[in-house]
């Protein structure tokens, strides 16, 4: 499955440009691309993922850059589309990497980015220069034009990057909300106006290419807010992504209009709504806020609680309180529970065990499958093909999605009258030309996914993530074993110390199993004459056999063999 | 959040009946369910479920049945309502535990529990009796009449106990289909039957109370099968689950009609596929099926494999196909592949990996989210209503479904008019007394769940699953060590062997953790004098705070220590 990646970056043939996807094509989230035009590169988004099942322990996701380190000179600026983790969460790990090039976003993005960089004492390393739509920058031989759009954040961007050959347009991720929160829509005059003068390439979102028709506009949901709060008769707790501003802004309105004061509990939840009000996005009059003590000795009718966990997380306050173990302000029966949020895939199982709980505390529980309490950030069917329509442009390149969603992009385009060689359907660390010739894909370059667990940022890799998997699937047996160097007779053991393999009081297995070792050691003693590797691959083969053969199981044996 | 469990199984009150659900009373799976009359037990069911996220390495989870060990000279026989593997998958594992009851079901049922009990060499000692719809069974105080009910395995039964109070009916797993495969709907006029003459207590299936309306019909998915199978232009690959019958007789009959042979591969559908045709479920024409070597040799456009692999099972035939590595028949460009099934939560990475895989290939995939290729086997709240109003029960139970489908549906029934204190939502382990005076929930007793891994059935348990997720989330570090029995010096080490903590090439933080471990062992060596307890407990110490600082991980630390 895997391939050989191409040695280095090739030379940009002239009056070509070339866009380099370094995450976010073949994955949703890791979103980062390169430009280069002119010898000049300019790097769009650098975002995280959320590790996958098979990555037990990471933290976090971050693009593999190693292909830019030579090329850190000719990065004219990083522009961020949108204040999301998926796209500005990997900046803390990767800025220094990339020379600390300029960074340009919005307001709130850079706001959310600072308090990033803060939290990695990069605050004061950093150059972060604010952006508004409809502004040009001139970084180098690329000039960049900012235009709005909507998205399950505010103060979303997307960009237009002018070329002799003509615009290429990223959209960023977005929807067309013809009715947003704040009424500032996407910004279709601009999209049409780029189609008018012409249209290299178009770059655009792929996340919900298998939904029909329109996104839901995100002031749909204050409809079912206003419909479950006043009815309530107690606390009502809603939990929503805590970067989701619109959305807080619709649940406080609610809840003010219903009476009820509102608590904010999450850490993040209490520093985005904190970040966001002091940018002016978030309008929450300081009357209506309260903590967790007023909230107790107020009627519960007259309190609504947002809060973060709505995807099952374990330390959040909404599971601990599932759970009764949020002592502070516990749920009880007839209390409701709003989770205003998507459920993610893979976090199913978690979240099912949240619901499940919460109906134990005897709350009335809203989500996502039973009622209108969510509406998605990105943009349908419906509009991919109107923002192709008014763009029309000569190529298209599906970005932000799974390669399924990338390959139904593309027959969408298709569709649309973009004629098949027109459209390229890349994926992360594949080079594509643009020119007047048309679109060459080039050999793949060395990219990929770095894994950051804890502190440490690539130093857990494919290997030590098999034998994470190993352990936690089969269990551990390590053996000990003191040789003599002189004729290799056992002076000590095997000794057995086993973990997550079988319960201690197991210990006729244990006991059959060293009797077996014992035995087979002692017969090719004179062959080993001690010597350690030989003894281990013989441990090894011996327990594998025989555990195999016992109770059908795969423990990582691990022998410790000491010589004297 | 755990709960003291009541010391032993009391005495039933004269007049009473009591029931007992050991596992599918707050989780999808694992049913199994207790009646007690008259001083006999009757079981209904004995399932599996499949691990959660949280038991890394087990294969099966089974009830623990331990509080009827002293009673199964009580028990008069189980009935297994269908033969799905949620019904009837724990009992090679609890037969010889429950003392061999006979065990009756439907033709199908047991044909499908017998080459269960094969692989365990079980089936010389089972007694298994075959039943049929309307037909009434007198074991010992229970009489027992089962009827037909339709679900997405064919051959399905429900249950109804006659007591002195009234019918006690047991829905099983059902679905109201009007028109199935076979023309054998859910028995409606008995289920009227019982309505009429009186029923104590409805036992119901909930697990889909949270859909609206009525579950569409199995026939519903050959009109899916009807546009899609002609138009397809390569081969036609149907992955669904193995014991759907009448969904593999749809595959095969379009299959047919536009002129493809049919080749079956994976393990469990070759089985069942050849138990359902020889118990004469399943109508395949000898000169439809060929085998793989056949299908390579005819055009691809005239030839469906059917297969399982729907939930992204790695070693499943259509998983290797979608990584190319199936070199029997693998995919090409222009294939079509059908997912005629359900996203079961937890798998959802898995099957969305599967999905990108296929795309890879150049296969057109339609699956559950995208196209109506699948319908579910349970009843929607319409159907549930409806036999709530055919049954009209004193007593009312909602069964199979997690905690929070067991509210659901007991709203519903109170919806229906159905007085609140005629209702319980009861869980898994606490026994339920029915009689003249009501509903009495009795105390708790001993049950769960046990873990099968491998061969070993009960000796993987909460420890270890602990010690696994340790070591998968946070890796592993073994410290050796030799210290001198005479003055606690340290003869030989520390040394540091990791696993699945950091890469091999990070000598300096391991070199920086020896030789701060050096130091302390040497600082406390007077203190502890070489004991071997204290330095682990020091070792560990020590280790645990290092890591934690340098790198905020918290690997399972494993001193070994040795003395001279």
């Amino acid at each position: 499955m895997t391939e050989a990646f191409a040695a280095t970056w090739q030379p940009l043939p002239p009056e070509a440009v070339r866009i380099l996807p370094l995450g976010g094509l073949g994955e949703i989230g890791l979103n980062m691309m390169v430009v280069e035009y002119r010898d000049e590169l300019l790097i769009i988004d650098c975002g995280l993922m959320f590790p996958e099942p098979h990555m037990p322990g990471i933290d976090l996701v971050i693009p593999d850059i190693s292909c830019l380190e030579d090329h850190t000179h000719r990065i004219r600026g990083l522009v961020l589309t949108h204040g999301h983790e998926d796209h500005i969460g990997a900046v803390p790990f990767l800025l220094r990497k990339l020379g600390f090039p300029t960074v340009y976003g919005s307001p709130l993005t850079l706001g959310l980015l600072r308090h990033r960089l803060a939290e990695h004492d990069l605050l004061g390393l950093a150059e972060l220069v604010e952006v508004a739509p409809r502004q040009a920058l001139e970084l180098g031989a690329f000039h960049v034009e900012l235009f709005r759009v909507t998205h399950s954040i505010v103060d979303g961007l997307g960009l237009a990057i002018r070329t002799h050959m003509g615009w290429i347009v990223h959209t960023g991720d977005f929807k067309l909300d013809q009715t947003p929160v704040d009424n500032q829509p996407t910004d279709l005059v601009r999209l049409a106006a780029y189609g008018e003068e012409g249209v290299l390439l178009l770059l655009s979102d792929s996340t919900n290419v298998e939904k029909k028709g329109f996104t839901l506009s995100e002031r749909e949901v204050a409809t079912a807010f206003g419909e479950i709060m006043p009815q309530a008769r107690g606390l009502v707790v809603v939990a929503t992504f805590s970067s989701n501003i619109h959305r807080i802004q619709q649940v406080v309105q609610a809840a003010v209009a219903c009476g009820r004061k509102v608590v904010i509990t999450g850490r993040s939840m209490e520093a985005n709504t904190r970040i966001a009000r002091e940018l002016g996005y978030l309008k929450i009059p300081d009357d209506v806020l309260i903590d967790v003590r007023q909230a107790r000795d107020l009627p519960r009718h007259r309190v609504a609680m947002l809060t973060t966990g709505s995807q099952g997380e374990p330390q959040s306050c909404l599971v601990r309180m599932s759970r009764d173990e949020f002592k502070q302000l516990p749920l009880e029966k007839g209390d409701t529970v709003i989770l205003s949020s998507k459920f993610i895939p893979g976090n199913e199982k978690a979240i099912n065990r949240l619901i499940n709980h919460l109906y134990r505390r005897g709350s009335e529980v809203f989500y996502e499958t039973t009622s209108e309490v969510h509406v998605s950030g990105h943009a349908s069917q419906g509009e991919l093909k109107m923002v192709l329509s008014l763009v029309r442009p000569d190529y298209f390149v599906p970005i932000h999605g799974e390669y399924r969603h990338l390959v139904k992009h593309a027959e969408l385009a298709r569709g649309m009258g973009v004629a098949g060689e027109c459209i390229e359907v890349l994926e992360d660390g594949y080079p594509l030309c643009v020119s007047a010739d048309g679109l060459v894909r080039e050999p793949r370059l060395e990219t990929g996914r770095v894994l950051v667990d804890g502190r440490g940022v690539g130093d857990v890799g494919h290997m030590e993530l098999r034998d994470r998997r190993h352990v936690a699937n089969h269990g551990l047996v390590v053996v000990m074993l003191t040789v003599s160097t002189s004729d290799g007779s056992i002076l000590y053991g095997p000794e057995l110390l086993t973990r997550g393999f079988v319960a201690e009081e197991e210990t006729d297995l244990l006991e059959a199993a060293r009797s077996q070792l014992w035995e087979t050691l002692e017969e090719i003693a004179p062959e080993t004459s001690g010597e350690r590797e030989t003894l281990e691959v013989e441990v090894r083969k011996c327990l594998r056999r025989f555990f195999n053969r016992s109770v059908e199981r795969r423990p990582l044996i691990l022998p410790i063999i000491l010589e004297q």
